[in-house]
């Protein structure tokens, strides 16, 4: 299938077109860029900030402007930013293109699926309300943001055996979760900013979006507070739930090291064989030696251990945030609609 | 008067050595080491590690061991390891010495004071019962680990306007914290380390100690996620509170920023002029801009807002965790201690 | 005597603001700024990223355009970009004011005084040739890049006392070099950037100029190799000399550390007591520890040790790129200046 | 074959470890550690300090003690610190083993080769002379420290198309190179060290034995000014280079990128396909995004210069001092001599 990737000079982008590099089914046929970058090489118009390095054969490809008309793809993969994402996506979606989004734009609009796999599989139902409502055959599903990627995967197990009551998250984020040139280096190196903007907002709602219902987020709250650290990639998440029933650390390590879904089962390309890695050691998960895991599509979570407030369990997740946070996620969630028969 | 420091070889050693070497009430008259460094000339057996400097004089001053015979001082302060600091707090307090210490040995001895003087000024007066119990003139008090002092001075108060029940904490640690040479660069850089030995349970209790009353404990529970991060200074703390009254967040930023205690009534040296400072800025505090407050004895808090779990407040709290979460907290302890006649 | 700064809300802007705020002859009256922030108050129009902090009667000033007519100064501080800074300095200096400009615009102009006031104090006398010349009361005199001030003011001893012949040099240069936002964190946690545009060009060309005589460049050649790496503040560099007369390592240490000159004698206030601050520990300098000597205007080396490819010597110097490599070496110079009547 | 590594638990034995899991050749039987380590799994020995993760099989292995009796090997790789390295080699060699050691320690002995196997295959027959000499059926052979794997295989194609008259060589050195837990965070964060023990005479020695021909020698001299970087794997060498006939910048490039020599004709397992990659964007090689070229083998030179003092020419290089530096360059050693019978 061929597929298309928008803003795929971002950084988002960039990974996009690393992980579609080498996809069994995808075979990246456009790349699209601002006005600027518009009929440039890729090679030319990107600033590649991955440290595997940029393939060739990508590097020769022209990039298009963000015009349906002018792309050949069967699939649309958007790194847009949030304030173009609203309009051209819709535009992809209208033209009848699958569009599978990283921006913020759509994310909670009820008749959008707002897709983790492994965690609301089943919220890709959604596109045939869509389809009907919108009144058109293309599709347009979004991945959440990064950090709620990671916590609602580490939370979907509690919720299914234990429930969830309420949530407490204290997020250490990655510099790359920011773009480029994103955070300036004056700003972070030997500090913390505590501060991300919309961040808090985006997890408290998407995280309940996810592990709601359809056309119902779940019912207990989340309270985040993010933070930007001297990190390059994968972001780290002190989480303090609240169960429903009464949970000991050891069975919630258990219940999350067991999880498995619909990706697995379907053994999707971009499914990692455990979607959560539970480590024991007490210094576990670190970024810089965990990020990778699943080809960084797991998430690692340790230190799971009785909370005293909330009387439930806390723990620390971790996730590659560019992968399973971002161009990882929709890609799966891409595959996820094909199988479906969505695309 | 003369001021001993104990363990002065080591990263709060040389704070200690740093804040005396101006004071107006102390001055440095012996410094203790190990075996090892003991006989040599002090700037020779340091390892100096403070951005400004080592002063001659001090340099020149010999190493001694760590017997109270050999000592020439009023005042003893203690920044040995704790393995070490239990015999030998004991033994200096035992020969008459007024010891404040650093070290987490005796913190929790329901006879020593644990001291974060804004908070719980009135503890001093269990030095009164320890004298009896244990029949010595000399005196053993503690000041909190590093995380507590800031964490304990933001709530004080928050519990003194409206109650505390609960308190969720997740911390971003400075590579001081562990001394030198610490933290190995090979586990920090690019990386976070989500643990930090025993530092959870010293926050969860200490806390509690410090916010209570003499003998008591505060009732409310705290829980901590505690997490290194690449800063060299200053620890960034989440902070969640369940207030017993309901509290508006520009409620808790105002009585934060008027709040004031016995240190500043007293005009101690020490004392910051405001021992919490309130910013308004969406992305402060950080530690690089905001650590060396009221020269490292004030906390910077930020991001006062409403908490949707606790039903409380958030916000960010950020202190300078040589200064006011470890030597700067001990000598104001001395100037308290002084102030009421202790010493 | 009044001083305005023209580009005051970028990276060398604030440090002007910083080191005159207490300047015992000069006296911020006006700051200027671009089209975008002209108008606004300057703690508004700022990001400020000086640790010490913005005072709060600086922080009232409001911003003004860089117009000569509507500024009130005796003396103009430019840290203006390059490429506004041609005709803007020039319109102050016919203006009739006294420029000293940080920008490269025209330090390599044959009638503008390029100072680094302890290595060429008398080049100052171009300044009468200038307004003979350009036919304007006013001055223009340039300060140097921040690499070659730090370069040069290490080789002003060894020309003088043994010459010069050849000098190699590659430095580790702080983030701050290149302005804010500059350098993206996602460049350079982590990493070393092996370029830093037409930085080696200058510090070929400048170190010429300042270290000749009037009118006429020094003969020995200069190759330069720069590097970024991650640090804030604080140039590092490596510096290989061939002497023309034979030097010993430890005659080389000596003649620096001893060196001294016209800001010293007249006891400028921004003259450090020793221009060049020699340590003898085998890992000194460095630069968190040894950049703020002399309040960022001492340079430091270490290391003086023979060379056996140049046959000279080799040594490490250290200096504070944004106070002496910026703002501390243009007040400096209006202070030397000021003192021979130019003001 | 059967590969017993000395000192397996350090990095550099981390390193080979990583490096022989997957080997065509060489499969891992044998591990050495400490006295405190022998007896202990490896799993449980070491603190895996690679970011691609310890395999569970080698984990598994019990960590033996030094003993040439104990261990069953064909090759024996020596990661011992050289104070150790000295007589555990010499053991090992004396009880018939082929040794290859990262160590130091007999690097300058002139019947040990000290190879770099692109740079001076030839060398391999001074064991013929070593086994004479010494009377052993053993070998004994190293690879140059870190610094001069990547600037001795820089220099080759110079030496033999152009020759070489001297060489400055400025490094911009990274935290791996000082072993595990090494460096203190709290000396590199926002910092610069400017020494590395013994590095320099090393560099200064071991690249004119390497460039040199047996029993001689290269007869130019090198200048080696060595620092450490916040980076932690990659060495990046700032190299000036006076060449003994004219050769323009882009001579020079070609001439390294066209390099090759016996390791790629024997098409030995771990020698990369070009042993040199010249870039030539203006700001390569960066060792975040460089280092693993060629699995770690290859090394980047990028900025080809015209030198103006020594008339020759400068450039950047930079390797992966863990592999091309270490246990990469002694495994291909390896390699080397299995193809010529040596083992």
């Amino acid at each position: 299938m061929k597929a298309a990737i928008l803003g795929a000079t971002g950084l988002v982008g960039q990974r996009f077109v690393q992980l579609l590099n080498d996809h069994p089914w995808f075979e990246i046929t456009a790349l699209t860029g601002s006005e600027r970058t518009a009929g440039m090489r890729y090679g030319e118009a990107v600033t590649w900030r991955i440290e595997t390095g940029l393939k060739e054969e990508i590097a020769e490809l022209t990039v298009q402007p963000s015009n349906p008309k002018e792309i050949d793809a069967d699939i649309v993969f958007s790194a847009l930013p949030a304030d173009q994402a609203i309009g051209i996506e819709e535009a992809f979606a209208k033209a009848g293109y699958a569009v599978v989004s990283n921006a913020s734009a759509h994310r909670m609009a009820p008749d959008v699926p707002l897709m983790n796999p492994e965690v609301n599989f089943s919220h890709l139902k959604l596109i045939d309300e869509q389809r009907h409502t919108r009144n058109w055959d293309g599709a347009l599903v979004t991945n959440p943001n990064c950090t709620t990627a990671v916590l609602s995967l580490s939370l979907k197990p509690i919720c299914d055996r234990y429930g969830v009551k309420s949530v407490v998250m204290s997020s250490m984020q990655a510099a790359s979760g920011a773009g480029y040139p994103g955070v300036a280096s004056l700003d972070i190196i030997n500090n913390v900013i505590p501060f991300i903007k919309e961040e808090e907002e985006k997890v408290q709602r998407e995280t309940r979006k996810i592990l709601g219902n359809v056309g119902q987020s779940a019912e207990f709250n989340v309270s985040a507070s993010c933070h930007r650290v001297p990190v390059i990639d994968g972001h780290t998440e002190a989480v303090f739930v609240q169960t429903a029933k009464p949970a000991k650390p050891e069975q919630v390590a258990d219940c999350m090291a067991e999880f498995s879904a619909e990706p697995q089962e379907l053994k999707l390309p971009s499914a990692p064989e455990r979607p959560i890695i539970v480590r024991s050691e007490q210094d576990r998960p670190q970024p810089r030696f965990d990020r990778n895991e699943g080809r960084g599509m797991s998430i690692v979570v340790g230190r799971v251990r009785r909370d005293p407030v909330l009387d439930g369990v806390k723990y620390v997740a971790l996730g590659h945030n560019m992968v399973r946070g971002a161009a990882g996620c929709a890609i799966l969630i891409a595959e996820s609609m094909k199988s479906q028969g969505y695309i």
